[in-house]
């Protein structure tokens, strides 16, 4: 069912048209539009129509969804993390395709149709991850995009053979590079940044760095991120991810860190965090910054948080930051949308003629209404198929 | 249709049991009950029943729920929002009697059976507000409990004539008598405090406070007001709202405001709010503070937030916190239901024989996961009546 005829939404808002779905792309959008014979026709009932939903930062390969419910077990500190995680997959065989499919399944009846995932590479588990959610992309490639970027979550300066590993990953199918907290996690911030960007550069990817350091070490760290970029000229392919330190920090400081961010077209990706500084998101946009964000890790073991939900991540995204005003609210679900649609090289990410079919269906006054209440979704259309009607997942 | 048999529940994540409800209480928990003939019966296919949730502060007369959307207007300082307010209500001739039923079918719709409404009294509003709400306390009293605290949202030292209508308003039918910033908004602590303690103590009713000052000014507040608790003897009367400053003060300040609370058995109201400081909950819980939660205002002119869900609520306040262990997820759960329901007086509020039947059916791993996830509630009884199924309310 790759042709539709959606009637009576509203794009973004818009007064109410029709959408007319062929072969997957959006083929017209008017009045009284008609389908020709046969087509499947919809009644939206003047639902809005958003474009498919981003999320640009998760770990497909960690999620327990699916699996008898644990407790959270892990200590406080990172190592004590890590460990756990590695403790819980030994006793649990976890299984990174399966449960990469089970996150997939869930984004897409909230409405996800693109993923930008983390996945772990380390020498106790080799490619093993990478390979899994190789499969899950392979088996949903008909109705979602996933970008892999192999992720060092224990380091790669402390654990050797995991740079050897990263660099495996590309050629596997990996499509960029990850990386963690240089000082923070890897006592060596320049000799890590050396690593990952050299990797990055000798295979023409991107970077995608999880950066968790607090106030000035973060800040050294962006300074340090900037530099190899303009030096190498990689400009437009680095996302800072969280970079916690930009809502904690002094203006003036802030003020500089931004000027880098916009010299070097350095993305951020916030989470918008529930116990932590993030970076000022209007700030960021009204320079130019391009943000996008992320769900995170869901219901795995280093949180029992997780819905999968990017429109309530947009609600979570003004409500942490106290965004009050409608378009700064909508500003939320656009980083929610085409700002995860720009960081992974989506064009045509919007609800436009001749563009894909990614197309969420959903209740409300308004587009800021819709972020408020983020009621379940009523359908769900990716690359042209139905994927997910009344929250529930059907294809 | 009082009486009910719900076959195969968790009682808040115990083994599967089924529970009979006659006459609007529960009459039996256990294995293999019989309901009698021509008894309803629901099938609960293993979801978990909670205790009716309770929104212990909200602003029911204040919200637009059902009216057209409209975009944040207000500036940003309180006189600001005040001000929009009144003029968007003499605009759209705002009508508390029916904007109130419309949050009350959307909380019933979430599983809230019990609410603690703040109500604007003031010059330019008189009793109407009071009286509207009391019209939908009227209408609504076989499936819903509800509270009213009079409150002068204007402030009442600086607005002549307030505190005669809070007297009237208690003499009316409202349950408490509010109060708000007493440095912040009134610009003299001593007098708000001393009036609002003078109208309570009169009429033997409780104080509910909103409380939004900042660190130090904040913590002088609830030094004055745990004085006049002690001195007018009105331990386990009063509930601070909010109380940012506690979220943001040194530890061994804290340690003296908790001492405060606890030596006068005042109870802490928290929403957990996105931008601001808030009381840091298990600490409170630990020395055992009473806690309650509340979804504060419901889209109105003062925020466009609001989905009147206190599940998802109780999943804010982990989140905020950065709680991931069950016991403390289950703890927000708690504050969502027994802590309002001691805060409002009611007993029994637990799914036990002998009490009334006020139940929530929701799908969930673990009462940890019901929180983390905050489905769509399957069914909502309460006080024996069905209210609504599949997140729709039908009553």
């Amino acid at each position: 069912m790759k042709n539709l005829l959606l009637r009576h939404v509203r794009r973004w808002g818009d007064p109410v048209q029709d959408i007319l779905i062929r072969e997957g792309h959006i083929a017209a959008i008017g009045t009284d539009l008609s389908g020709g014979p046969g087509i499947k026709e919809i009644e939206g009932n003047g639902a809005i129509a958003l474009p498919g939903l981003v999320d640009a930062h998760t770990h497909m390969d960690k999620t327990r969804l699916g699996l008898p419910w644990r407790p959270h077990s892990a200590g406080p500190t990172i190592k004590d993390k890590v460990d756990n995680e590695r403790s819980i997959r030994r006793e649990e065989g976890h299984d990174p395709a399966v449960q990469s499919a089970n996150q997939v399944r869930l984004a897409l009846s909230k409405g996800t149709t693109a993923i930008r995932t983390h996945v772990d590479v380390a020498p106790d588990l080799g490619l093993k991850h990478v390979m899994g959610v190789l499969e899950t992309r392979e088996a949903f490639k008909d109705v979602i995009d996933i970008e892999i970027v192999a992720f060092p979550q224990q380091g790669l300066i402390n654990t050797p053979g995991t740079a050897e590993l990263m660099q495996a990953a590309i050629e596997a199918g990996a499509d960029h590079i990850g990386g963690i907290d240089p000082s923070l996690i890897e006592r060596d911030p320049v000799e890590h940044i050396n690593v990952i960007f050299a990797i990055a550069d000798r295979n023409g990817v991107g970077i995608d760095i999880h950066l968790h350091e607090p106030g000035e070490l973060g800040a050294f760290s962006i300074e340090l991120i900037a530099e190899r970029t303009q030096s190498l000229g990689m400009q437009g392919k680095i996302v800072i991810s969280h970079g916690f330190c930009m809502g904690a920090i002094s203006e003036g400081r802030l003020q500089h860190l931004i000027d880098l961010l916009v010299e070097n077209d350095i993305a951020i990706m916030t989470h918008a965090p529930g116990g932590s500084p993030f970076p000022p998101i209007l700030k960021l946009r009204q320079r130019g910054v391009r943000v996008c964000s992320g769900n995170d890790g869901i219901q795995g073991a280093w949180s029992p948080y997780g819905t999968a939900d990017m429109l309530e991540r947009a609600f979570l995204l003004g409500y942490r930051s106290n965004y009050l005003k409608d378009q700064h609210i909508e500003e939320m679900l656009r980083i929610c949308t085409q700002g995860g649609a720009s960081v992974m090289g989506l064009g045509g990410h919007s609800i436009s003629v001749g563009n894909p079919a990614n197309i969420v269906l959903v209740e409300g006054a308004s587009v800021a209404e819709v972020v408020t209440a983020h009621r379940p979704r009523n359908l769900v259309i990716s690359k042209g198929r139905i994927v997910a009607e009344n929250g529930v997942y059907t294809n």
